[in-house]
Formats: structure tokens, C-alpha cells, sequence
């Protein structure tokens, strides 16, 4: 008999229960799907398009439903904990590592990756777990429907993290029409929204532990009869409380119909050309080297990209509004794509994904992703805080705003060279402290990387935690032996004794997990 | 010592321990708050502007929240079940009337109905249960905002039920932006939407028995800067397919930026007049008769109420758009308001309620909520099967379909004579009928009356009542003694032996519990 033995063991496994998970699981899902981490296997750090085996004991794949419910009732049975994922390209949020770091991992999308159903009537497709935004998009083409936006990872795993992209349909955590789950006990369900009595049931999916999403139906954007990108270049730093503010109002009426992006210039010019061709120092740059890359790049301090859909009537009101704007801020200026002739120009790119041609030619690291307010005091006090942390941690302020129809998605894209432990050490600093700088003025950050799950929940505590105790209570309810996803977004179910694990900011500081 | 004998006890609550209750739920409330419906209390039949008192054992209206969470725990303690409304105006879904028919009922809108605060900038407001449409519109005037939809009712007991408007903001239940709840053990939950880690629990507290809300925000119409409301009239019965597949993809594309209502020409020639002033006979109308009343009314026999909104330019570009559609269906007309000229016009009701005005002009009794897609052949399909069902009652079909997104409500208004119970007997006999002929064409319904609520959730059973059992395992991990609601939407928890309960199809028919 084949001795499964991994590099190490999850919690309270013994070596021989291990055995007996290993053997029963090769016999549910074939010896080729089930790979052990074994101590000999080689690990290449930082390659995070393999998926991060280092914090795993094994890597499941299951090539259908069934073999998915068999895998999570064995787990039930032998209480090994399991993390599943998509594409497993949740970078910046931790890839696909788990929380309990040598979980077993369920690869949802390596066989079970096909678009099951597309309705061009309803505007709706039906996916399994590996189908990505690229490969959904080609299948879309024939038909003129487009996938509702960025590409990079599975629309399964994106949805159910609610990702947030830039099209008109923003929350793709709501974008679903339907949901099929395993829950922890292997029964298959389906999390319709809308449509029946009962509570809404689907969100309690997203952000989650209690499910294993199979199949999702996700609504597509119909061809809308037209479509014009554009970007606005607004000249100043201190623009972006003017900016915010003509902003909002033009957001709630809808005449912005998509989500805006209002980014930094040190994004745009890191898309144009790396760090060292502008300046040999390694200091984060100041205030006028900004705006003279700024004037290089013919870019503004804060660029912001949009677009307007509709047939070319309705494309060309809406256009009229937007052109006010530029009215409203001096030395702002409104672009169309034919007037950008760069070789990498954020607009072209824009052009495409904002009508739903994913692409991948905008890249970065760690994210902190605090929510404000529309308003240009909130947008000024998020970006001052943070622009003052990346600076004492010796890093460029690398930002953009994603302005929803009620609140802005604000991300920090922490970048550094992962090579240097003095950088490493210095980026923790900054996110760890950033979490408490923004709980102290009750920003909340709407999703997080793996070692900080706990200390954001901990930061979300209205009325004594009253949101964590419930969602404790139904944790336990659901999965009793605590098996799926343990200590994801810090919900700890009763099996694992909650003291022991919870990682606080002095230990994620001490501790080289957040790697 | 006073005697509080309630004209019936709650199941498995002694003489004794509703005595207790009482003493001590005075304590909490205050005696003028407390009031026992005991057996000389007179019932007034169908007043139904009036509480039911006939279905409860006693009113609580309790002052504000720590008010609340006394009466929950003690309620707990005691294992008294209680079931909560804002307004009591949950008519042709139930009233106020409780599952369990002799519970406590909690009157959270009696005192707690303050506008706590409207934010014109976020364009958003926190409410109380006893606000209600009415009363936030006139506090909305002057800054103004509108509120997003029709009259009747409070805005949280609207938003719970997941009420469906006019207006742009269709889904009241997903239009919220935070709940506060009180817990079954009595705890305060601030379940917000979207901007924290974790599953999404606000949505559990929809159509719910695990909460209590005592606060909600709401999102309000900003002034979109112009308004237009019109009406379109289509001539033939046998144009709704067409009707439904022109509409659908103006509908997806956001020409169409509200929620269109198509309604069948019975419901607008009851709004200008009772059926004795068209036909001395009782049978339902048949086609020919419709027919003459849609010419006399100068009416389509299906007419369909819409409104764009935004700027003049906008506003322009889009009525352009919709005045196609009638070229794509023979006969049919566009109108606007100035149009119409008649006393009682729907039009010039909708003009108001489309813009946020609320009104109460337009009223009715049982409703029969089910869900189709946006296609002809759906929507003909619900419809031919309502008709025939009504017609074998011996009622007219009055119906609408209101068009949202991505499906459609149709409401089967199921107007009797309360009086004869002949008339009744019919009337429960139809809604029953339909249920059952819904499910088996896979059809759900969203929201329902009282005693249909088993009955309907049993439709809803996809692999083995897979959601059920999802949604008794939350009740019971969250209301551990049954307290709040029990039976609500066919959840009973533990504590009920539910055999016992369940209402189906036969003991509904030979039961007056519906009434
Ligand atoms: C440069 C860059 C830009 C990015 N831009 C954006 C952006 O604009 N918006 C945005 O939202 N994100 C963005 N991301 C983050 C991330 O890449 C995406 O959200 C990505 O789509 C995640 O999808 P995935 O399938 O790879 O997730 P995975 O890594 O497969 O899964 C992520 C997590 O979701 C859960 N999960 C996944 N699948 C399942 C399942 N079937 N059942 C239950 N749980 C599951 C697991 O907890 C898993 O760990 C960006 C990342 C980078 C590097
Ligand atoms: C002519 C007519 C037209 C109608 N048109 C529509 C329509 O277009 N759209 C529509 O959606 N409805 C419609 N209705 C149905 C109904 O009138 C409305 O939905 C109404 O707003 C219900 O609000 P309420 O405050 O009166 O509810 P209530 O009767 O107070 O409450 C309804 C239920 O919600 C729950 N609930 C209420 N408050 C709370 C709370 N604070 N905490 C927890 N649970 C609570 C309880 O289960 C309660 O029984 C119509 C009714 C009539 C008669």
C-alpha cells in the first residue's frame, strides 16, 4: 500500500487518518486528481500562477458534482479541513492559500469548466467553477453578448468574493442569477435570488464558508447598441474633492451609467514605463516629480475612465453631460481614444474591458480596500491617510477610487519586491496599520487578504460583535465539524478553539504567513 | 391582582404563564401599551384597516428598541411566539394576521415612527417601522427628494416583505442600505449590505422569521432632473406575446429605466367605474363585452404605464425610442398624460407614483404572486392558464405583469364579495388550483397570504427540500425556542411539531382560516 504522506498534517489529523483520507479520496476522484503535498515535492516561491502548494496537505480536483459531495462527506467524516477555489487567481487577497494553512485544497476548475447554457434572450449564462472571463468572452463573441467585465480569474470565484468591476454591472456578487451549492454536509442546493418566499439565502454564499459553489448563472450585458469609452484628466492633486463631488450627483441620476475609475497618476505612469525610467531614486516620489511625469505623460494628477452605452442618440446626450464636467474642475480635459496615440495607453485598454472584452494588461500586488462615502471630504481623508502610511513606509501612494452608485470602492495596490525582507516587513507595517487607522474613523474594508481575516472582523464589531456571534451561530448550524473554509473571514467554528488561531496585528508583524 | 385571560391562550402557554407574561410585558411597555384581546373584545369582520384582532392574544407596541429586547427575551422565556408588523397594511398577503393565529402581536410602528435622519447629499434616509410612504414624502417635499414608490404601508414592513414598485428602484428589499435588527435572543444586529467582509446576512431578514427590524435606510430617488410619464394602449388580447418580447430588450438595455406595468383592461375598467355601470349579468365578461368597454374607455385591452426620466435632452432621446414600439404592434397608441382627460385616469395616478408621489387610488384583495421570464410565451402562458382558472371560479381575470430587469411579477388580483361564502369557498378554491398548476409548470411565487404560505414552500423543493432544510437549520440555530414568527413562509422550527401545522391543499379548501 502507497504511504500518502504530506509535507504536513492538518490540525488534529493523525498520520493514519491522513492515510485514510488520501486512500478513500483517490478512490472518489481518481488517483490523477488527488496530488499530495509530500515534503520532496519542490516549491517555487512566488510563482503564483501555480497554485501556492506550499500551504496546502493536497490539491483535489473533482471532474463533477457528485465526486464534490463524496469528497466534502469524506471530509465530514474525518474532519479534514478543505478550501476550494476557481481559478485560483484571487491575487492580492492571498491566491488560493487557505486560512488553516495546510488544509486540503478542492480545485473547482480544473475539470469542471464549462459554459453549460447561454441564453441570448435572457442575457444570462450558466458556468462551472474553471470557466474564466476569457474563455467566457470568446464563447460570447458569435452571439453579441459580452461578459460583464475585467478579466483575470474565474467569474464563479470573482462572484462569490463580489468583486467589484467597472462595467455597468458592478457588484458581481449580485450579478448571479442562481447559485448551486454544496453545503458542508454534501446536500446540493439552489440559492435562487428573488424568485421564491422565503430570506434571501444567496448572500449568505458570498464572502463564505458555508458552500461550495458548483454552477452559477450570471447575467450578461445585452449588446446595448452602442458604446463610447472616454477618460478625464483632471490636473491637480487637490482636485479630487471637486472631483468627487460633480461626481456623485451625476452617478445617482444615471447619467454616468457605468462605475468611474478615478486613479493616481503613479498607476498610469507605471503602466506606461517602470519606476527607473523615470528617476533613479528608490524614495517614494514627491509632489512636483509627479506632475512632471504627469505633463511627460500628458496625463493628469487623477485620471478618471468611463464610458456610455446606448445607441448613438442616447450616447450623445449623456456625452454632453459628461463634457461638463471638465467645466466644473479648470484644467481638466475630456479624451476620446483616437486622441491617445501612446503605445500603452489605460484608455485603449478601458476601451475594450468597459464594453466587455477582458483583458489583462493592468497588473499589481497586496490590497487594502477601504469603502468611503461619495464625497469629496471622505475621498480627501482616504487618500490623505493613506498616502501619509505609504510614505513613512518609505512606498509610492498607488491608488484608485471606484465610485459605485452609493459608495466608493477605494483600493491601496500595496506594491514591493517581495524579494527584500526589509520591503516585506515594511509593507505588513503599512496594511496592518492602515486597518486600524481606517476602523479608528469606521471605514470598513469590504474584502482582505488572508492573514488580516481577523483583524478586520475584529474591527467590524457594532454592538459587541452581535454580526460575529451570528455568524458563528449559522456557521454551526450548517457545518458542524467546522470542516469548510475554517477562519475564513474570520468566522472560526466551534471545532477550532478561536484563541488559538485568530492572528492580531502584533502577530501578523512577527509572523511571515502574509507572504 | 388583574386577570389577563386572552379570549385564546398560545399553544403550550398555561393560564398561568400568560398571566406572567402579561404582569411583566406591562412592566417593559407600560399598561396603556399592552393590550389583551380577551373574549368580550368585539371583532369587527373585515375591518381590516384595523389590526385582526381576532387572530392574536394579545398587542404589544412597544416604545423603543431596549423595549423591544425586553419583550423578546421575556417572550423567549416564556416561549411565547410573537409576530411582528410595521403598518398592518400587508393587505391580500395577510393583513396583520399571525401564522400561529393566537400569538403576541408587536406593533413596531405605533410609537417607533420617526424619520431619524434624510441625507440629501447621499440621497438615502433611516427610518422607523411606522413610517410610511405617505408620511417620508411630505418630510421628503422640501428637500426635494422622492420617495421610491407606492403608497400603503410602511417602508420597513414593505421592504422586509420585498414589496416590487414603479419606479426605478424596483426591489424594495435590495433598495435598503443597512437594517438594524433585534435578534431572537433579544441581541441588536447592524446588518448592513455590501460594505464588509462575510456573507451578505441582511437578506436573511427578508421575508424572514429570524429578526426584528427596528431601523432601516432606504435609498430615495435623487431628482433626476425631469420626469415624463406615458401610457401605451395595445388593442387585441393576443398581442401580449408581442407586447412582452418588444419590451424585454428595451427593458435589459435601460431605455425602458423604470418598471413597466402591463395591465389587462378588467383593472383599468374597474378603476373608472364599478362592473354593475357596464353589465347587469354576474358571469365573468367575456371577450366581445371587454372588447366594447376598452373602446368605450377609449382603452387598450392591455395598457401598459411607463415613465422616463432625467433632463429634457435625455428624456427626449428616450421617448423617441419608446414611441417605437407601438409602430411595432398594429393599433396600439402612445399617450401622455395631457392626453387623457377622463375622471378617474391610472395615467394621471401613475404620473404621480412613478416620480415618487405616493397614492392610494388604485385598490383590491388576494393576491396570487407568481414569477415568469420576460417572454411572450411565458407571459402567455400565465396568463391563459389565470384566465381559464378564474373563469372556472365564475371571476373575471384581473391581472397586470410588472417588468422588472430580468423577470416579471404577475399579480392575479382575486377580488371577491367577502360576504357570500359561496363567493369565498370559490375564491380559495381558485388560488389553491393555481398554486398547484404553477408549480408543476415550474413557476414560483414570491410572496403570499397567510395560510398558503405551506402549501407554496412546498412547491419550492428543489432536490429534496434541500433550501427548506438549509432554512430550519438557520431558524433553529438562531431562534433556538421558536419564538419569532413561527410558521412564517412554511419555516417551522423545532419546537413545532410541524406534522401538526402544516396547512395543505385539502385542509385549506375545508378551512376558514384564509379568510
Ligand atoms: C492586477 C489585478 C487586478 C485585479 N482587479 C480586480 C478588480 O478589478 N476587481 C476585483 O474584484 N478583483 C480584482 N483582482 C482580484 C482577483 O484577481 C479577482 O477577484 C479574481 O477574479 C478572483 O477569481 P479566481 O477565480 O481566481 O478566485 P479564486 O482564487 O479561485 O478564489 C478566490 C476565493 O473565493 C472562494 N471560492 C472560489 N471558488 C469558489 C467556489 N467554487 N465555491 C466556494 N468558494 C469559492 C475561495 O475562498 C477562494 O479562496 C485583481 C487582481 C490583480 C492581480
Ligand atoms: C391595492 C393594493 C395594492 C398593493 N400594491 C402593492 C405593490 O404594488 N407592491 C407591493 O409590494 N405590495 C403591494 N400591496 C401589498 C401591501 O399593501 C404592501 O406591501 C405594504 O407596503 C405592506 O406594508 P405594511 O407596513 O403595511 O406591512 P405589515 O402588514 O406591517 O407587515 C407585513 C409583514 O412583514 C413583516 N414585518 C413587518 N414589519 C416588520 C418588522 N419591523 N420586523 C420584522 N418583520 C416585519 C411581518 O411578517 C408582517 O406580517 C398592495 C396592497 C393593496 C391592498
Amino acid at each position: 500500500m502507497t504511504n500518502f504522506r504530506p509535507r504536513k498534517l492538518p490540525p488534529n489529523i493523525t498520520e493514519d487518518a491522513f492515510q485514510r483520507f488520501a486512500t478513500k479520496v483517490i478512490n472518489i476522484c481518481g488517483s490523477e486528481n488527488v496530488k499530495i503535498i509530500s515534503a520532496t515535492l519542490e516549491l517555487i516561491d512566488g510563482d503564483y500562477m501555480q497554485s501556492c502548494k506550499a500551504h496546502a496537505s493536497a490539491i483535489i480536483s473533482p471532474r463533477n458534482v457528485p465526486e464534490v459531495q463524496d469528497t466534502v462527506r469524506l471530509c465530514n467524516k474525518l474532519c479534514v479541513p478543505l478550501w476550494p477555489f476557481s481559478a485560483g487567481r484571487n491575487i492580492g487577497y492571498g491566491g488560493t492559500a487557505p486560512r488553516v494553512s495546510v488544509s486540503v485544497r478542492m480545485d473547482m476548475g480544473l475539470h469542471m469548466n464549462k459554459v453549460l447554457n447561454v441564453s441570448v434572450e435572457g442575457s444570462y449564462t450558466l458556468v462551472e467553477p474553471g470557466v474564466t472571463y476569457f474563455e467566457l468572452h470568446d464563447y460570447l463573441e458569435e452571439h453579441k453578448l459580452r461578459v460583464p467585465d475585467v478579466g483575470g480569474g474565474s467569474i464563479i470565484g470573482n462572484a462569490v468574493e463580489r468583486g467589484v468591476g467597472y462595467s455597468k454591472h458592478q457588484d458581481h456578487g449580485i450579478m448571479h442569477c442562481g447559485l448551486e451549492v454544496i453545503l458542508p454536509d454534501g446536500e446540493l442546493l439552489l440559492a435562487a435570488l428573488q424568485l421564491w418566499l422565503w430570506p434571501y439565502n444567496d448572500g449568505i454564499f458570498t464572502q463564505s464558508s458555508l458552500g461550495i459553489v458548483v454552477k452559477m448563472g450570471i447575467w450578461l450585458m445585452p449588446n446595448p447598441g452602442g458604446f463610447q469609452a472616454y477618460m478625464i484628466t483632471f490636473p491637480r492633486d487637490d482636485d479630487l474633492p471637486k472631483i468627487t463631488d460633480t461626481i456623485r450627483p451625476l452617478r445617482l441620476q444615471m447619467v454616468l451609467q457605468n462605475v468611474l475609475t478615478l486613479r493616481h497618476i503613479t498607476l498610469d505612469a507605471a503602466v506606461a514605463n517602470n519606476k527607473a525610467s523615470y528617476t533613479d531614486r528608490k524614495e517614494p516620489w514627491n509632489g512636483d516629480e509627479l506632475y512632471a511625469i504627469a505633463q511627460k505623460l500628458d496625463l493628469g494628477y487623477w485620471n478618471s475612465f468611463g464610458a456610455v452605452y446606448g445607441p448613438e442618440p442616447t450616447r450623445k446626450v449623456l456625452l454632453e453631460f459628461i463634457k461638463g464636467v471638465p467645466l466644473a474642475i479648470p484644467g481638466s480635459e475630456f479624451w476620446l481614444p483616437e486622441d491617445r496615440t501612446e503605445p500603452f495607453s489605460v484608455l485603449h485598454t478601458r476601451a475594450k474591458v468597459l464594453q466587455g472584452i477582458p483583458t489583462t494588461n493592468e497588473l499589481s500586488h497586496l490590497f487594502f480596500s477601504p469603502i468611503s462615502k461619495i464625497t469629496g471630504k471622505d475621498a480627501t481623508a482616504q487618500y490623505d491617510l493613506s498616502k501619509k502610511r505609504c510614505f513613512e513606509a518609505g512606498f509610492d501612494f498607488n491608488g484608485n477610487f471606484v465610485v459605485g452608485m452609493r459608495a466608493m470602492h477605494h483600493s491601496v495596490w500595496n506594491v514591493f519586491n517581495r524579494e527584500g525582507p526589509e520591503a516585506r516587513k515594511k509593507a505588513r507595517w503599512l496594511i496592518l496599520t492602515l486597518v486600524d487607522d481606517c476602523a479608528a474613523r469606521g471605514w470598513a474594508e469590504y474584502r482582505t487578504h488572508i492573514p488580516l481575516m481577523d483583524q478586520i472582523a475584529n474591527t467590524q464589531n457594532f454592538n459587541d460583535t452581535a454580526q460575529m456571534k451570528l455568524n458563528e451561530k449559522i456557521k454551526n448550524a450548517v457545518d458542524p465539524n467546522g470542516i469548510l473554509a475554517p477562519g475564513k473571514n474570520g468566522i472560526w467554528p466551534n471545532k477550532y478553539k478561536k484563541k488559538g488561531w485568530v492572528l492580531d496585528a502584533a502577530s501578523n508583524m512577527n509572523n511571515e504567513v502574509s507572504k
